[in-house]
């Protein structure tokens, strides 16, 4: 039913999307279908021909819990939204609800892909001369070797698949880069990835001091690491703007030049806020979930519809599935 | 034998100290002595009261491996330095050298406290209004729940040392801030912290995105998260700075403005560098020892050498080990 910022940003969305890409998949808004065809209307979107909508009496709130949200709202719009995908009616689902029960919804109702017992929430970071992709970004956080392997399989495709980029550098979060450095699940996932051969470009592991630097693409991690990882670089980048705003507003000479400089501060804020990025993808599912930002606006939506499109477009799951099975038997893993 | 800026920068930073602070403890220089007395001389510190010199002749370099580097290397002025502490002639050491040998050295040679099997490197990290602690910063990877009960203990001593607050907050690093969230790691350890009542100020579990707000004092987390976290902050900084640079270059109006606003970066920059804290003490051993960053200039040194005599007379570790015995207590540990 939409971000913070209520379901007319969605539908703002929508519109944006609609506009932008003529090769859009059909978009299903869910939620509470008077409201939603009302603010439709009004955003000239009446009778879209890719445009439809799913009734959905219920909202899972920020403060639900997700197993019970899952129990007793079935008719919410999150619910009903990942349902679409199950039944093949939709080919992806964007929610900014919240994470923990859409991540629970999502793996419980979709389930993972052969060869896969979990899921990996992917969180798209910028870094110098572009961007990297953490995984496992929170919705796994006591994780296996073979899943940190199958992050690194999911993430160099959902990399591929955003960025373009063939084969696409993946690391291997870890302290200190001599092999046998770390802790045992490290260790063990690195002996793991090295029998992969050509199937990634794994790099190796990497350190905390690489991540914003060009030199990885693909982060690999559990998501007890990943998510502490994402929660603290947000807080370490409101820290350094609110100290920066504060400096620069210290004297009257400051504030003169600060007027000039103001484009830099906008361009750098953009760059760095995590509402700038479409979503989070839950990969490793059987069909397509997106995690946007609570408080994502119609641009960050409108990049996650997109992002969802070229999803389905590209056969996303079953290439990943495939590489999976090809990963299994390089690792020995037997299917459970 | 010195930071990245050689043995003549820790020469200043002795004198900066020693003229600074009337009531420091007597300091010793370890390493190649000729040279140091000669450096000595030309600060003007020939002949001073409180500094001694010990002649080493070797040096622990950055590619050193820890164990080898103990075995071949006896006569580095780290491990020099280390055995000064060990003797009971020096009260605590400081080095700017290879990380993983001096905690190995440190915890090899000096051992660690009754009641502890661990060492944890403790990191102080600017915050709004502030400063907080995170440990364990790298010693320890693969941590216990006790360990993480010494560490919030270490912690709390070395914040209240540092900052001169009596009763620091104490959080441990999560994800998801409701009991029973996290990892098996993390839910042990609170229902530990939760039996050590009034012996520390325990808030309960701290999320990432709490760190750089003014909320928590002394971060609790293992080795291996701590050190990501720390070397991914020195990392994110650095692309901040570097892409606001290249903003405020973008055209002749901004580097207008940019002179006008340079002090407010200057203040930024020398409040988020590493170089500006004086070290981060191995915390938990029979003896004071302060990891020097290494590219720590005279500065940090200073700062470093104050804190260390600081420790040696407040008699951080015997205050430590009080506490330890009796956080094992409640907890239920027998001593191994």
């Amino acid at each position: 039913m939409g971000s913070d910022l209520g379901p007319s940003e969605v539908v703002a969305a929508a519109k944006l999307a609609l506009d932008e890409f003529p090769d859009l998949s059909p978009l299903t808004l869910v939620g509470d279908e008077a409201l939603l065809r009302q603010l439709a209307q009004e955003a000239g979107l009446a009778g879209h021909p890719k445009l439809a909508f799913f009734h959905a009496s219920e909202v899972v709130t920020m403060g639900d819990k997700p197993l019970l949200a899952l129990k007793r709202k079935k008719d919410s719009s999150m619910a009903r939204a990942i349902e679409l995908v199950k039944n093949g009616e939709a080919g992806a689902a964007i929610s900014c609800g919240n994470t923990g029960c859409l991540v629970g919804a999502g793996i419980l109702k979709l389930r993972t892909l052969d060869g896969m017992d979990r899921a990996a929430l992917a969180a798209v970071i910028p870094r110098a001369n572009g961007h990297f992709v953490i995984l496992d970004a929170g919705a796994n956080p006591e994780a296996r070797p073979d899943h940190l392997v199958h992050n690194a399989i999911v993430g160099s495709h959902y990399y591929r698949l955003v960025f373009g980029v063939e084969r696409p550098r993946i690391g291997l979060l870890t302290i200190g880069t001599e092999e046998g450095k770390g802790n045992t699940l490290v260790t063990e996932t690195h002996e793991m990835l090295k029998r992969l051969g050509d199937l990634i470009h794994y790099l190796g592991p990497v350190e905390g001091f690489q991540l914003f630097a060009d030199e990885v693409d693909v982060v690999v991690c559990d998501g007890f690491v990943g998510n502490i990882c994402l929660k603290s670089w947000e807080s370490l980048a409101k820290f350094f703007v609110t100290e920066l705003k504060a400096g620069l507003l210290a004297n009257p000479i400051r504030k003169t030049g600060a007027l000039l400089v103001r484009g830099a501060f906008t361009e750098l804020r953009d760059r760095v806020k995590p509402e700038r990025y479409g979503g989070a993808p839950l990969l490793g599912l059987r069909g397509n979930l997106i995690k946007a930002h609570g408080s994502a606006n119609r641009q960050a939506l409108k990049n996650a519809i997109y992002d969802a499109s070229e999803m389905i477009k590209t056969n996303l799951t079953r290439h990943i599935e495939a590489d999976i099975a090809r990963a299994n038997d390089l690792i020995g893993l037997v299917a459970r």
